[in-house]
């Protein structure tokens, strides 16, 4: 079958939901909405959801907001807050955590910058509990981050640079923060997800073949992901469905055109993807020209979220007025 | 007519070609080629064809070279001095050339960024002329250089800052550079394209209303640009083409059919390419993921083409150990 | 007279205190404590003044603050404050404002970004005003903004470009940023001083050799700067005379030395200073170790300040969860 | 005693030389000059020299060049050359080598950013041997690359994460490139230092607490170290002592003050000095206003070099082309 790349679980579930009128075995929804936000709760539950899905068993956090393109210093905060409040569900309570906040994605390419963005604003303060041999703080979290660039700058794969300092600092956990990519233009930049399932294979805009996960990390790893680009394999697709759409209405005049029509739909639609995409290599984007503007407010958003979330002492007063 | 967004001369030739299977009237082209590069020279040279071609009389030298996508050294020094070449030709034979090398678009988004990244690599020299007072040099022109930013950024038209210090400095000449649109994502970074005619309103990937030529800067002004992107809208156009194409070939069979097609495809195309993109509101690109790299391969062969073309003195030998 | 290298008003006078012990003739001086900000407004106010400080008349309003240097939010938001309300003060009430704010200084030398980076974070609105053709706006003023470069890498002088954007957008006031050399170290990045006699030659860490001032503007020049970096002659200076002293305290012993010492301190200091600065070749600064840290609050403070001062449907809440 | 802050070998030869007036014993001292590059070969032989020294074991090769501050392309091809003989001589012949190059310092502090900056421009091969599963290459070595950033924005010690990377990797050598502090203004940007001896404690700009050394990462580590700051305490330093020299010429007149000043000398200096760096905090540093071009150009020559000393197909003519 013809594969949709979308990293968001809202998505693949929509994906089976379209095509087979009924939830996905195993797999629990809730959905809930505050104002102009909205959040879904996917958890998929088991082995055969798993597998229907394409996706670890585990939970998925959606945070929907078609508002936030627009500059509203209100909603950002209303957003952040969210976010931390999710967050905080799925670390848990713990005293003195110690996380490790990695950047996944290139610095120079501005769609796949998010998670180095969101870095540079997390308040890292491993250090300092180690210079001042401190072994807790009743403010304070020990953090540390790191974006270790991507495979194509560094040669070395990005989990395994991870594995090595997960292995040395020993966190509790691993929050890994990444640009996706969505089958719909009109999720990106508009919905954040959180997973406590880590990052696998495939997912976000370069490529990654291990794993930044429990399993191979040792530790929980929670990822924060945000659409920043839509696939031109999507964007082919849906123009394609939406014209064959248009001729199935009408060709019910002719019927026998429109057996055709229905045959051709599912011979010819990987040929004629395949003859326009040919020279674009699977290795385009689609992403908005305003792409600078949107990373820079995603980044302060999920840069906020996390440090209200991880830090007992800052609340959202605080992380307005911070900078790195 | 739908219109396709192409700034390139070449797409534009070429799409009337497909019509209308002859060339325009009051369009010479004349061909070249060297090894794996193609020259192609458009002049557009009565009112007629500007007004067919929707561009400015004058010529449109297309350097065009497939293999630019990949990283050899040997090709990108060719190509620099082709462009050299070129550039020197539509210049002219001036002793102590005075020219302003302006870089278009917008620093923080990477496929815009190639104009100010092709800035940074120019060799700045008119400060030192002033500075010994010096009238000429054997070896160096008299260059001055600036990347204004954006109007998103400056809250002013790029071209009244442009104009500003036209007036003050009085060079021979300003040579702008612009990451450009093309309608066949085979032209992406592996196309530049040379012209006298300066940039006009709605070409490169932001937006420009007042045009940066002789006109409005009372000097002449060369553009150099190169594709980076595509326009999401030839995406889809594109797709929806070949699906056409393809149902006429399987709709032969039954004509009265045929002849439906024909119709949908001058009225439902308009109705498809909205429905599609609206989610994008216009304002998507489309550009491949290592477009990091492909940029900084084409600043430097621009750049080094630049100071090959302008100074005197300067021979690749030179620019290839330059930095800024 | 070896003239000590300093951009503030406050030290020239201090100076001049220092050797002749009295209040420089034409100089009102008024000073205000606010918790820990010290607020200094030195008025020069006639010619003898303005020759004996080396400084327009004019006013120059100091704000310092020590704490500044650590990382307290709630102080940053009151210095803000301070400033916004001081540079509201020297602006005058105007409705319907227009104001181009220039960034000077280097991206690239990161004690000299100060300028750079404020501009990055003002909310710029004037091409809004121009796209939805407003004339005025209750909550918001006409915003330009622009960071020419420097020199060295546009090969024109920064008067030159901002008069020709001055002639063609015609703004009310210019507000011109710059990071700026102090001579006393406690001073730096502590200090934010504002005045309304524009940017003149050979202040702030690179060379400008026109002013930046109303006489070669035709508008107010309003010039907020930060003393980023020490002179290096300033430090070498500083430690020659606390050398001296301590001789002079020890050769009070023997008063035939005591003589010698003194007739030494003038003719001797010029030959030392050159001898010792001599391989810096006067092109040296000596700034903090952490100073990106430091230009990145501070450039958050100020363009905070600017924002709320210009706009007045923006204050403190609005600012701080604004990013560009 | 008070310590000059000096992270190069040559200088501390050079300060035993002047106080005792005799070689370091344990220390061998070989010294070739070719054109204008002076390339001094000290190895530090036994425990003894290692205790004076303040440096361990090893070699420490310097390539100085006063010329290098001037911009010339044939100069600069030249110390590239040198230092990549120098480096092949260290690293030794080998057939399939894998190295791990590692920029130390921090990419937002113009003279901290040459490590990085090198890392940007070296030729990064490890990912493409493991994904066509090739054991060796005629003409390429494997390296892979990585800038870790600084303990102050990751929470973690360099040599943690470099540590992690090389137990998983597995390169046969480590390569770390730094910015270093002189103690003579003159060898700032104008010295290169190759040793075979790693990194240690309390070198560099910023702080380095676990040395990155073979005891450490179980490889051999060479350190490639450019001074791009003199230290503020060397500054004050060498003013004071010409200082005391032209007092002490003085005072042979009247021997007795002479002898105060001798003692006057040992007891004084901690104090002055003191006093006059207390509001720097020790935490400041001396640089060129110019140290953008000047880190530019470093980092061009310096990744020439790794890039023909490692890469065995590579040779000058092919890195003046590359770009990263």
């Amino acid at each position: 079958m013809f594969q949709l790349k979308t990293d968001l679980a809202l998505e693949t579930r929509e994906l089976y939901q379209e095509e087979k009128q009924q939830e996905i075995p195993g797999v629990a929804v809730d959905q809930e909405t505050v104002k102009d936000v909205t959040i879904t709760r996917v958890e998929i539950m088991n082995e055969e959801a798993q597998k229907i899905m394409g996706k670890a068993i585990g939970q998925y956090i959606t945070i929907e907001c078609k508002a936030l393109r627009r500059t509203d210093a209100n909603l950002k905060d209303e957003v952040s807050q969210i976010l931390a409040k999710e967050l905080k569900k799925i670390v848990g309570e713990r005293r003195n955590l110690k996380a490790l906040v990695v950047g996944l994605g290139n610095w120079n390419v501005t769609p796949d910058a998010l998670g180095p963005k969101v870095v540079s604003k997390v308040f890292v303060t491993r250090h300092l509990f180690q210079f001042y041999k401190k072994e807790s703080d009743e403010g304070l979290a020990q953090i540390s981050a790191i974006s270790p660039g991507v495979m194509g700058t560094t040669g070395v794969e990005t989990s395994e640079i991870i594995m090595g300092i997960v292995e040395r600092t020993k966190p509790d956990i691993v929050i890994a923060i990444d640009a996706l990519a969505s089958r719909k233009m009109e999720r990106v930049n508009t919905t954040i997800q959180i997973s406590n399932t880590g990052i696998n294979p495939g997912s976000g805009i370069g490529n990654k073949r291990k794993a930044l996960n429990q399993e191979n990390l040792g530790v929980p790893v929670i990822a924060i992901g945000v659409p920043t680009v839509v696939d031109a394999a999507t964007l082919t697709s849906d123009t394609i469905h939406l014209v064959m759409e248009a001729f199935s209405r009408q060709a019910q005049k002719g019927s026998q055109f429109y057996n055709m029509l229905k045959e051709l739909q599912e011979e010819e639609k990987y040929s004629l993807i395949k003859e326009v995409l040919e020279p674009y290599n699977a290795n385009v984007m689609v992403t908005p020209k305003d792409v600078d503007d949107v990373i820079a407010n995603l980044s302060q958003i999920i840069s906020n979220g996390i440090n209200i979330a991880l830090h007992p002492g800052i609340d959202l007063k605080d992380v307005n007025r911070y900078i790195h």
